[in-house]
């Protein structure tokens, strides 16, 4: 994995706005917000995508999820909130170090404004029998893979 | 917290397609996919937003999501994905049990289409240094509530 933004943040080269931190975790202010007080939650191990992060660390990170978005949600007064997590470029993702987005969302705030968060479009399909089971089967025999 | 149609799944009420399952968490194919692939896990605890689950869920949760990931990855052939949690009906949470989503993304089908996956609008704005200093002090002060 190469060097990015977030490892730099991680050893101290580049400053943030430190919100979290503990042996696996660090929590801090995106500055480029989708909304105020949307927030990044990384582990410390370098890791690009969550398929390639150790249990331990994404275990680390989602424990401290509730914690880290009470306290978003109680400090901005958001009603809602997105947890987002984008892995590889084609999915939107940017700095090539995991990082969930913590992104409030504000109901006085058209979605999709500025400072409005995360805008969603959501073209949902149907899934049928036969795909239903010719998946199951597939991702059940990579899961015992591992 | 309500009854829901995750709850119902939880007490076999109601049939699901199952990828996996542990004494905390079960996860299944989402029946309205983005993609193909797309899947749902969900915390065995009821709890309808991640700021009211407990750590242990929390952390049961991002243990298995790597693994899950690597699965449906590999049994799809997809080559990104998003993970996705929305918290309250104005983040666009339609069933009030939390539930991540883990959707692929395929590269040979456009973002917003049917089976193209999450369709996602970013609409960035800036940070300055006064709004960061207040965000920092409101939200490190509402985590040492917890």
């Amino acid at each position: 994995m190469s060097e990015t933004i977030f490892s730099r943040i991680l050893r101290g080269q580049i400053p943030c706005h430190r919100l979290y931190e503990d042996d696996r975790v660090l929590a801090f202010l995106d500055i480029a917000p989708l909304s105020r007080g949307h927030t990044l939650v990384i582990p410390k191990e370098m890791a690009d995508t969550m398929g390639s992060l150790s249990d331990e660390s994404a275990a680390a990170l989602g424990r401290v999820l509730p914690r880290i978005c009470r306290a978003v949600m109680r400090a901005t007064g958001a009603t809602a909130y997105n947890i987002l997590q984008n892995n590889g470029p084609a999915a939107h993702q940017a700095v090539m170090h995991l990082h969930f987005h913590i992104i409030p969302r504000f109901e006085s705030i058209v979605e999709g404004s500025p400072g409005g968060g995360l805008g969603i479009h959501w073209p949902a399909g149907t899934l049928d029998a036969a795909q239903a089971k010719e998946l199951v089967t597939a991702i059940t025999s990579a899961l015992i893979e591992g």
